[in-house]
């Protein structure tokens, strides 16, 4: 099995091994929202200058209120990615507690930097027990949710041994509620948010991460003062002030995903779990499966981890739901 | 004095600071070409995508041809001063001569490494004395330049002691003789390149890193699988495809820095250097100047650790010369 196509985003890799597929291909392969925020017209100075202080915080400030959060606690990145593999720079836990499976960097991230990761269906039972407590909230690609107060209690018992809970939201705009974002600042509390996936434009390279002062000090060293591209900046900034556009966005990915739920079930499948962005399903046909979509130019997620998952995207348009439902029902 | 206002591209800070002075500003406190590579419509898929190996790749195959590197060399990233941020993370050098005055952010980065920093007017006498050899070539602000044939020979007696030599060609493509990237990917040379100046858009953040394989993994597993945006590959892969635009741009700004020399040398001021991009004047009066000159919308950038030096960008169009030589008439 090729490794790169274990992976959503490489439409490129399927291209090439699958060269007779139909063609356009539906890539379903990742989570991300298949209907943008729109991207205007960007003032010239957005590419040209570097990105003032003034732009870097206009775009933070949006985005801590679009998430709830306290300004002061939000530090900005190209991409959480990147800060997933910065974190070790910054802080050394020895021991890590990872919810299992999640989105595969962290603990790629967290060995790469020596710990001793212990992935587990129950991180929060080893609260109080590792110096950092890892999960995704919701989770990539179960949609596993863990409720604020559970998690609040288990931030609690990290402190009490001045470990960390880090908390990657990048699935938390759909259900803002689950959110520790009013809780970003305390001592021991790291929340890492993505903004590429529910807003649709994964291309432009713009997450965060909340945190402690003396974190953010650290952090902000190793990224340096123009870390997010001007455009970045300039769209981040209204997409987060557009509170009615994401009210509006909530609403379509929740009936665009109850119409793929819809035909998953018609097919006969068995949905185990997802979030709006995208849906999870098991079956011990999935190796299979996953070729077959191929063969017929769509692109789903498979795992390495669990053969008989495949994670399924938002068809973008009635015409690629009606492509997957065909291909689902040969 | 306030810090920020030190630093260049903080043009925010100086509307605040000076709120009377004509508008617009003329920002002439950055080396940054003032007539950028034009930025055409990008295909959606630049935005919305998670940015594909095969841009990334383009890209960079389109960068290491015009800069005449081995493509396998070059590992592609937001900017050159997130690398710079990043380099102590994956070398340990305890001992770094480096040349003085330089870019800043070299000595900060090193220090806050706990290196061993040796400021020199002449790193090469350093060649095989230290962990890491650090210059910047040719230098901002000062323009000085090393010659190939030099910085080959501090290569082998840094390589002697298994030390690196480690040249940020920023403003490298001013002067495509003096770059040692047809050596790029040899054992003990790091080699830091940027896209924002000579092609005048810092706010994409571009950027890249040429080096040993070895080095290469590492700082790519910091940067993770998607450091640098969509756009900016985009718009990267076709601006260095552009040879012809390239060797117009040279011509143009070696012409506007000719008519920049005039006024300066006419307004009674002592040139110490520079770069087609930028020219360091030296004076006893420099604050002062600096003051009037931002009392009159003109923002040039000072020195902390050199209270008689101002550089001076390029002005843009006639108006923006004719207003800095009658600020400087004052």
């Amino acid at each position: 099995m090729n490794d790169d196509l274990l992976h959503g985003g490489a439409l490129d890799h399927m291209q090439t091994a699958y060269p007779n597929a139909p063609t356009p291909w539906v890539d379903l392969s990742t989570g991300i929202n298949p209907w943008p925020y729109p991207v205007g017209a960007l003032p010239p100075s957005a590419w040209q200058h570097l990105p003032t202080e003034a732009a870097l915080q206009a775009c933070r400030a949006a985005m801590a209120h679009a998430i709830g959060a306290p300004e002061a606690a939000l530090l900005l990145a190209p991409g959480s990615e990147l800060l997933i593999r910065l974190l070790p720079t910054v802080i050394a836990p020895r021991t890590v507690a990872l919810l299992s499976p999640t989105y595969g960097d962290h603990a790629r991230a967290w060995r790469a930097s020596g710990a001793d990761v212990i992935e587990t269906a129950d991180p929060l039972a080893f609260a109080g027990k590792v110096d950092a407590l890892v999960l995704c909230n919701p989770n990539n690609p179960t949609g596993m949710v863990h409720e604020r107060s559970q998690l609040g209690q288990a931030l609690t018992r990290q402190a009490a041994r001045n470990g960390w809970l880090i908390v990657d939201e990048a699935y938390a705009d759909l259900c803002p509620a689950l959110s520790l974002t009013p809780l970003a600042g305390a001592r021991n509390l790291i929340i890492l948010r993505s903004f590429g996936k529910f807003y649709g434009l994964a291309g432009l390279r713009l997450g965060a991460l909340l945190g402690p002062p003396a974190l953010l000090d650290s952090l902000s060293h190793r990224l340096g003062v123009w870390p997010v591209s001007g455009p970045a900046l300039a769209i981040g900034k209204q997409a987060y002030a557009d509170l009615a556009w994401q009210a509006e966005t909530r609403n379509q990915l929740a009936a665009a995903r109850r119409r793929l739920d819809k035909i998953l079930l018609d097919s006969g499948l068995w949905l185990v779990g997802g979030t709006d962005l995208f849906r999870l399903v098991k079956t011990e046909k999935a190796q299979q499966l996953w070729h077959r979509l191929a063969e017929a130019g769509i692109y789903v997620r498979r795992f390495d981890y669990a053969p008989d998952l495949l994670r399924i995207g938002l068809p973008s348009d009635a015409a690629a739901e009606h492509r997957l439902a065909a291909a689902l029902s040969l």
